[in-house]
């Protein structure tokens, strides 16, 4: 049995954890949480007691976090993966990082001859909880080599986005700039529709079988009609993911009128109060404005 | 077999005749081009004089047009179809028309009693040449029940969205509102990665298969990555339909921030020369403002 590494036992990297242990690995995985460690002890995995302690056990390691914070906690904090990785090592790094971030990262491992794939995950809240993912990857072919059956055991799809450290990022910033433009448009497109008079279930039925249909207005506009805001992806996650995109856009001088609009849509949900309610939560910036009628639980 | 009428033969009214024709009935059609109407001819149709010639041989006849101007005209101008429909006859209207004006025709129309369905077609562009359709209609059960041989013939589903008319040009227009914010942020999407050092095949391949995939994302940006920018629909089509559904919102004083975003663009994309364009031409305004390198053909 293959030994591999996992830090972050969020949805997410519980799901990547798990999709491992079916695989057939020997799983070391760290989390914070006593209570998610030992549910995953309760599955087969191994726990450990710190990101050191997985490191010296493995030679691969997943990192599923949440942001840059925890990435440097856990690399080069105390009792952080990196120093203790053993040399040639692979550091598959999935987190919701600005673009530039993982070159910096891949050079820090590089002086330890630690190698780095960039691969954030896309599928959380939609596919998950069932173990299917897909994984935007890049790096170097060495490390694709070493990490090939880990990423297999992991992702229903892995795209390889080139050599370079960071690519995976960008297209995963970009993944995510769609995705929140298209959770608020479809926020805009049912508002609108309850004010002139729809039935908003008439105009999901018909709309998801159409043209204006997006992966986000099929998942996410049952939600509203349920008057359901619970699910893990948050209106907080889409301030923040759209704040990147127009973070890196602004340091190129380069416009996004689209995200731009999007963005300050979910600011208002989040400055009304709505911040960890789910993203399509945004719709109650138009309820808050036009005093349209919701469906409510 | 039966008679029915198409008045309209562009691209998506020669694919409702012919799918008539497929499905046995006797189709009687008007086109003011007399090319369009003699190929009509060699694939079996009968071509009419004007709109009344059509509608003095049918009980249900078909109106597949642009706009409020084709639909006057043709139902009530000069040799129009409405003072020569039979009592009891239903009229099918598929324009792209703000959504209050369907009822006013209903109005006129049952004052000779004859019954319409508000029945805007989907799909032009991506499924309208297979002869493969929705439509999303309202009217009167009794129209519906007329026309229900006619409507199965022509499209792979019809959604029946009630009993009032102008529901079905509602809804058509908040899928519109949608096609027109997801080409836009589809083109501000890879224009961002060109200009982020992003390939916008790789940006394509993953996102097309993640959470940011829309049905304009996925059928658009390969005429993008193909530098080819010939397709159907144009950018004055989308200046037109989003100016629809923010003149409608208007009236109804109700905030649209991502539809008026998106229709800045295309009002941009129109302004520099590219009305005529393919809608997916809106990206060339990033390239004008930024320098970004598009793919060429």
């Amino acid at each position: 049995m293959s030994n591999v590494g996992v830090v972050g036992l969020g949805p997410m990297g519980m799901a990547v954890a798990r999709s491992l242990l079916s695989a057939g690995f020997s799983v070391h995985a760290f989390d914070p949480r006593p209570p998610v460690l030992e549910s995953f002890v309760a599955a087969g995995g191994k726990a450990a007691a710190d990101p050191a302690a997985v490191a010296s056990a493995v030679d691969i390691i997943v990192l599923v976090l949440a942001n840059v914070e925890q990435v440097e906690l856990v690399l080069f904090g105390p009792n952080g993966a990196a120093a203790a990785l053993p040399v040639g090592a692979v550091v598959v790094v999935s987190a919701a990082v600005p673009p530039d971030y993982p070159e910096t990262v891949s050079k820090r491992l590089a002086e330890r001859d630690v190698l780095m794939l960039d691969a954030p995950m896309s599928g959380a809240g939609l596919r998950a909880a069932k173990g299917v993912l897909s994984i935007m990857a890049s790096g170097p072919p060495a490390a694709f080599d070493e990490a090939a059956k880990v990423l297999e055991a992991i992702a229903e799809k892995v795209y390889r986005l080139g050599d370079e450290v960071g690519q995976g990022s960008r297209i995963k910033m970009i993944n995510q700039l769609l995705v929140g433009i298209h959770i608020a448009a479809a926020a805009e497109a049912v508002a609108l529709g309850i004010r002139i008079g729809c039935d908003p279930r008439a105009v999901y039925e018909a709309i998801s079988h159409s043209a204006g249909n997006s992966v986000m207005f099929e998942n996410r506009v049952p939600h509203i009609l349920a008057g359901d805001y619970t699910s893990s992806l948050s209106v907080d996650t889409m301030v923040r993911d759209l704040g990147t995109a127009l973070d890196a856009a602004r340091r190129n001088t380069f416009p996004l009128p689209l995200t731009a609009a999007a963005h300050q849509q979910f600011v208002a949900a989040a400055a009304a109060g709505d911040g960890s309610a789910e993203d399509v939560a945004v719709i109650k910036v138009f309820q808050a404005q036009t005093g349209i009628r919701l469906p409510i639980r």
